[in-house]
C-alpha cells in the first residue's frame, strides 16, 4: 500500500513548509549586508522565544554543542557541580561534566519522575562549593517535566550557584520564561519545536552565568561564548555558520511571532492532553502520569509485546515514526511526540495507527476508542468559525 | 490552532513529493535530445497507464481540452451522437458537442445513479445514424462509475459507431482496458490519479477512431490529434508544452509502474470501501449506493445542516477540502475524494474531522464510530510485516 510519512518522534520533527521552501533559495554569503539583516531579525525573534532581554547566541551545531558549551564557558577544573539526572539528557549533562573534569554530585532520580525541588535545596544547603545546578526542562527519554521554575527559586537565592537547563525540547513548548524566573542558562536547539531541520543550536545567559563565564577556566573553542556574544551584537558570527538554517529560522520565529507563544503553549497541551487520554482509553499506561511534558507522551508496551518490533512495524508498515525508549527502557515504553509542526489529525493518525498496530500485535483493542477520546479533547481547541 | 492542510477533493489532488522535486528543477528547453528521451519515456508509461498499444497523446490543457479534441477531431457538423448525461460533467459532454453544432440525443440518468447499458443499446437499434456515445466512466460530480465495459461491448459491434469515454477520474483509480474492451477514444488528465498539478490531459484512440478522424471535418487547432501523433512519433510535440508538468509525469510513471496497476486499483478500492463504511457507520445516507466509483464517496448533509456551511468550516477551521455538490445537489451532498496520492491515514484524518464538523453543527455523533468502521477495513489492506 502506498505510504505516506507521518513523523512523531521528539526530533528531527516535521520541518514547515515555509521554511523548507525558504531554504531551498539560493545560498546566500554570510559576510554580507543581507545575511546580517537576516541575524539581526533572527536575533530579537529568539529574544521573544527565549522570553529575555539578553542576547541568545546562535550555534551551528546540535544542542549538544550549545550543552557543552554551557560547561566549558561557565565552570573551571574541579568545580562542583549538582546534575540532576532522570534519563538519556540527564546522563548527558553527567557525561559533558565528566569530559570537563568537574567534580559531580548527582541527584538520580526514577526514570518517569521529576525530581522533588527540596531534595536539591537540602543537597545545595549541605555543600557550599556547589557552582552549578543540571537540568533538563524536558527530559524528553522519559516525557518528565522538571520543576524548573521551583529550581530557579532555590538557586537564585546563592550568589555563587547558577542553574543550567537544557530546554532543548521544552523552549516553544512549554512556558519557561527566562527572565522572570530567573534562569542562568537555557539551552535550545533547531530541530524540536522549531521546526527545522537539527543544526542549530542556541543560548542565554543570564548576567550572573556572564559573570561566571568572566572567571570560567575551561578550555573552549568553537563553543566560545563570550567571542559568539561579540559577534551576534555586530549581526554576524564567529565561523562560518549553517546558512540555510539560519535563513529558515527567521521564517519560523516569524510564525512564532504571529501565532503567539500563549497560544503555541495551549497548542501543545491540547496535543498532549489528547494523547495522553487516547493512552489510557486503550487500556495502556503512562510513563510519566504525575510530571508529564507536552513535548512527548511515553507509555508503556503490554506485556509480551516488543517495543523495538512494534515500533518498526508501525514505521515501516504504517509510515508512523514514533520513538521507543532508551537505556533501560528500551523495548518497554513507546513515546509519541507532539511538539513543533503538529496538528490535531497528526494525533488523531498516531492513535488510529496505534490502535491498528495493537491489532496486529495481539493486543484486546476497539478500534476508535484511542480516536475518540483524543477527538473529545482536540474538539475543545476547534476555532469558533461556523462555516459563514 | 495551527493546521495542516489535507487535500481530499476531486481534483486538483495531492501532488506526490517525488514528483514536486522533479518540477522545482531548472526548467529544460523542449526542443533538445534530453527533453525528447522524457517524452520517449512518458509515451510509454502512458501506454501501460491506459492499457493500450496505441500512441497516447499528451496536451497541454485541463482535461476539457482532451474532450473538446474527442469532438473536434472525430465528427463533422450535424453528426449525430449519444451524450449519456448523469450529472455536471456529462453535462460536459453535451455542452461541447453543442459548441460544434453536433445532433445531441441524450439519455438522462438520475443524478447518483449509473446508465442502464440496455437503453443505450435500444437508442442505437432506433437510430442507426448515431456515429458516437459520448460517457464519462467515472461521472465524479455524482460520484458514480458507468458500466464502460458494457457500453463497449454494444458500440463494438457497430462499425459506424465509437464510443468516447471520459477517464478524467477514473483513469488510474480503476479498471479501464482500453485495447481489452475495444475502447475507441480514452481521455484523461494529470490532477487526478495522476498525483500532479492541473495543465496535461492525454487521450487514446483505437484504430476504428483513428479512422474516424480521417473524415472528421469539424474546425480544430491547437487539438489536433493526427498533428500530435505524428509528432509523439519523434518523441516532440506539436506546440510548446507543459515542460515541467511533463517532467514531473515522468517520476510519476515510474512511480505508477513500480507500484503496478492491480495494486493501485486494489489500494483505491479499499480506500473507497472505508470511507463508504464510515459514512454508514456515521448514520449518513450514500448519494450513489448501487453503482459507487472508487474515486469519491459522496453522501447526504443531513436534514437543517447547509452543505456548504459544513464544507468550509471542514476547509477553514479543520484544514480538510472536500468538495460539496453541484447543480441541484448544491449544498445538500459532499464529497470526499481518494484518488491519486492519498493514503489510509487520510482517511482517518477526513473522517475523524467529518465526526468532529457533524457535532459543531449539531448532528448527533458519537466519536470514533466512522474512524472504526474505517478502521476495520484499512487494517485489512496493511502489509504483513510484523516488525522484525
Amino acid at each position: 500500500m502506498l505510504k505516506k510519512r507521518y513523523l512523531l518522534a521528539p526530533g528531527p520533527t516535521p520541518v514547515i513548509e515555509d521554511a523548507l521552501l525558504e531554504m531551498a533559495r539560493p545560498i546566500l554569503h554570510h559576510r554580507t549586508p543581507q545575511f546580517s539583516a537576516i541575524i539581526g531579525e533572527v536575533k530579537e525573534g529568539l529574544k521573544n522565544l527565549f522570553q529575555t532581554k539578553g542576547d541568545v547566541l546562535i550555534l551551528s551545531a546540535s544542542g549538544t554543542g550549545a550543552m557543552e558549551g554551557s560547561v566549558s564557558n561557565l565552570f573551571s577544573p574541579g568545580d562542583n557541580v549538582i546534575v540532576i539526572n532522570g534519563g538519556k539528557f540527564g546522563e548527558r549533562w553527567v557525561d559533558i561534566c565528566k569530559s570537563y573534569g568537574l567534580n559531580i554530585q548527582e541527584i538520580n532520580v526514577e526514570w518517569g519522575k521529576a525530581v522533588d525541588p527540596s531534595i536539591v535545596r537540602d543537597a545545595l544547603k549541605k555543600n557550599k562549593e556547589i557552582k552549578g545546578v543540571f537540568v533538563q526542562a524536558s527530559e524528553t527519554s522519559t516525557t518528565v517535566a522538571h520543576p524548573v521554575k521551583e529550581l530557579a527559586d532555590i538557586v537564585r537565592e546563592r550568589d555563587d550557584t547558577i542553574l543550567i537547563v537544557d530546554g532543548i525540547s521544552g523552549v516553544g513548548v512549554f512556558d519557561i520564561p527566562m527572565d522572570k524566573w530567573g534562569i542562568d542558562v537555557l539551552v535550545s536547539g533547531s530541530q524540536k519545536a522549531l521546526m527545522l531541520p537539527p543544526g542549530l543550536s542556541f543560548v542565554a545567559l543570564s548576567d550572573k552565568a556572564w559573570r561566571f563565564s568572566e572567571d570560567a577556566k575551561l578550555p573552549r573553542y568553537y563553543f566560545d561564548f563570550r567571542k559568539e556574544r561579540d559577534k551576534l551584537r555586530d549581526n554576524t558570527t564567529a565561523y562560518t555558520p549553517a546558512i540555510s538554517l539560519i535563513v529558515g529560522l527567521r521564517k519560523v520565529l516569524q510564525n512564532i511571532r504571529e501565532e503567539g507563544l500563549e497560544t503555541i503553549f495551549a497548542r501543545h497541551e491540547r496535543l498532549a492532553m489528547a494523547t495522553k487520554a487516547a493512552i489510557l482509553a486503550l487500556g495502556l499506561r503512562l510513563l510519566a502520569p504525575d510530571s508529564p511534558s507536552n513535548c512527548a507522551t511515553g507509555f508503556f508496551v503490554p506485556d509480551g509485546i516488543d517495543g523495538g518490533k512494534f515500533a518498526r512495524f508501525l514505521r515501516d508498515e504504517l509510515g508512523i515514526t514514533i520513538a521507543g525508549g532508551q537505556g533501560h527502557l528500551k523495548g518497554k515504553i513507546l513515546r509519541i511526540a507532539h511538539m513543533g509542526y503538529i496538528d490535531i489529525f497528526d494525533i488523531i493518525v498516531a492513535v488510529s495507527g496505534l490502535e491498528m498496530a495493537l491489532k496486529r500485535f495481539g493486543y484486546k483493542v476497539e478500534f476508535g476508542r484511542g480516536v475518540a477520546a483524543a477527538q473529545e479533547i482536540l474538539y475543545g481547541g476547534i476555532d469558533e468559525g461556523t462555516g459563514d
